[in-house]
């Protein structure tokens, strides 16, 4: 039965990769693939009513998460969903103000707020995201791995903090320098919500999982191990690693996080997020074979020509150089709007272009 | 003559630790000092009807400068200014709308546009910006030495081609990868500019000058080579570096630019500053003793107690370790919710602390 499932998978080079196993050719996606630069998307979220009623439905989410592997030919497919689903269960009210960010009706900002806190069970409070993993498995068919993710617990607790996107992180970090013991228990609490969260992803049939640590990027070294990566390493260490037969693989992506590669790749996860930031042949120089790299083109190359889009791409090919373990990606979501025109060409220029890294 | 006014100087600790020059203390000084966290500036700005009305006043601007001076025992004084005042010069027409961050009239976006604009004159179109200096230095009758500034030519050219702030920078990076030949057009012009700006700042009386690179960190390392440092390096090497029988000392900071220290050391400058993203030890390690650091505790430790700021201030002192060379400061601009009394908190410690490091 496991055996089948295996089988039944047509483009593995995605999950190969992140192994560092051979592939033909260099594994592409893009953050944000199924998102508001296409006008098919804007459409079936226009029937939605709003973001948030996409994410809910399941059939809908399902659509949106295909239709860039409709455009282009892409290695994977990523959930459609929102990084803020797991406090929204943890009962915030996540919701969306016309033109702004994400914004929760209860931030978290009392003690007595974190310990009434509950753990979501991600098959009650979270079902629709499991519904709508299985859902684009049937769906996929096998055609490409499906990608679960989870914002880290620090990049959760900022906006559970918050209340809302921030410049500053003025209140979130007044808790971290202020009271690290209730910055603690909050994250401990979202990790536990987070490991449970992934590990129904995967079992709802998520072949691998990044965890998007939006904001580790804004603290400083020490506490980035304290209050970002050591939750993260938590995670990785609690996560169904194995399912229907095969490895299960983690991604983990602190952006601004170039600086700290070394230990992050040292959580027992198998890859990393690069932004464009840092160099791929410097990343690889520092973590060695230890893990993977996904990355790392600037997401604006979109609005250059075609031919400097292939430029762009032969250059972030050679900064990895040859060998497995490079998964292509922008270093950052993909602008809303770029012509989709432009991000097919940046998906082929992949395709044509590294098979010379692979012989 | 010019003796004399070397002598007039009766703290010169900042002078010397950017020169890595034996000091007493480490001196201390905060990016944005003179600014909205304070009840004095506040009133000064409503009276003078607007920030840029604040800016254009030297009365008004030596005000404000001198008000941070008055309550904390900082190390230095910086010119209360704006980064965007060489771009107004320049035509584009800078205002303030209620409440957002600043914007251009007339935004660069055309070969026209960029090949019609001009190199202003600074003690014409920026004269109130020459007559803020010299009335600093006067009020500040040698107390602490004044530091002169701009934003790196990178930075300017985001808001003049964005004609706003920006997240995406879609407008300047579009430019930057579709048309390079006109951004190093614009650059090329800027740098002009602020070369001319910033030594009529020096001769009008700044006795340091540091050049804020706010939107470094938003490029690749290579793009970050050559659009942002290659101009800063012209900068560098284009300035007044001697003045009043004094060095004038120069400081580049790079928002975010924590990965390229080594490279950003070897224009010719005399100090980096350094962001909370890089630990001082760190820093110090890889540029060795060719520049001082300037830095970095993150702002938001100013939002918890008393003991916990001087635990923070002990961390970085620490984090440099032994001998001259660090100017201690904010690792970005004080926020403007700070409780003053914090600021004092952490003037203080520095130098409460710091004395064991230089014996």
């Amino acid at each position: 039965m496991e055996c089948d499932k295996v089988t039944d998978l047509k483009n593995d080079r995605f999950l190969r990769a992140l192994q560092r196993e051979p592939v033909d050719v260099t594994p592409v996606w893009m953050m944000r693939q199924a998102g508001r630069y296409l006008p098919e998307y804007r459409e079936t979220r226009s029937k939605a009513g709003s973001f948030l009623g996409l994410c809910k439905n399941p059939e809908l989410a399902c659509e949106v998460t295909i239709q860039p592997l409709r455009r282009f030919p892409l290695d994977a497919a990523i959930l459609f969903s929102d990084i803020l689903t797991v406090p929204d269960a943890m009962g915030l009210g996540l919701y969306f103000a016309e033109g702004e960010g994400p914004r929760f009706h209860r931030p978290i900002q009392t003690e007595a707020a974190i310990k009434s806190l509950g753990v979501p069970d991600p098959e009650e409070e979270l079902a629709y995201v499991m519904n709508a993993v299985r859902t684009i498995r049937r769906e996929l068919d096998g055609q490409v791995p499906l990608i679960g993710f989870s914002g880290s617990p620090w990049t959760l607790a900022t906006y559970m903090v918050e209340g809302s996107s921030t410049k500053n992180f003025a209140k979130v970090k007044g808790m971290m320098f202020g009271r690290p013991d209730l910055m603690h228990q909050l994250l401990s609490k979202t990790t536990d919500a987070v490991v449970l969260y992934l590990n129904a992803q995967i079992r709802a049939g998520a072949q691998a999982v990044m965890i998007f640590d939006t904001w580790g990027g804004v603290l400083s070294p020490a506490d980035f191990r304290i209050f970002s990566l050591a939750y993260m390493e938590r995670i990785v260490q609690g996560l169904v690693r194995r399912n229907e037969g095969r490895n299960v693989p983690v991604i983990l992506f602190t952006k601004g996080g170039g600086q700290w590669l070394e230990i992050m790749a040292q959580t027992g996860c198998d890859a990393l997020g690069v932004d464009w930031t840092t160099d791929l042949d410097d990343a690889r120089k520092r973590v060695g074979d230890r893990v993977a790299l996904q990355g790392n083109i600037d997401p604006c190359i979109l609005y250059s020509s075609p031919e400097q889009i292939r430029e762009g791409v032969k250059r972030v090919l050679a900064s990895y150089g040859s060998g497995s373990g490079h998964v292509f990606n922008l270093g950052h979501g993909i602008h809303p709007d770029v012509n989709p025109d432009r991000a097919l060409t940046l998906v082929e220029a992949v395709h044509d272009l590294s098979p010379a890294y692979h012989r």
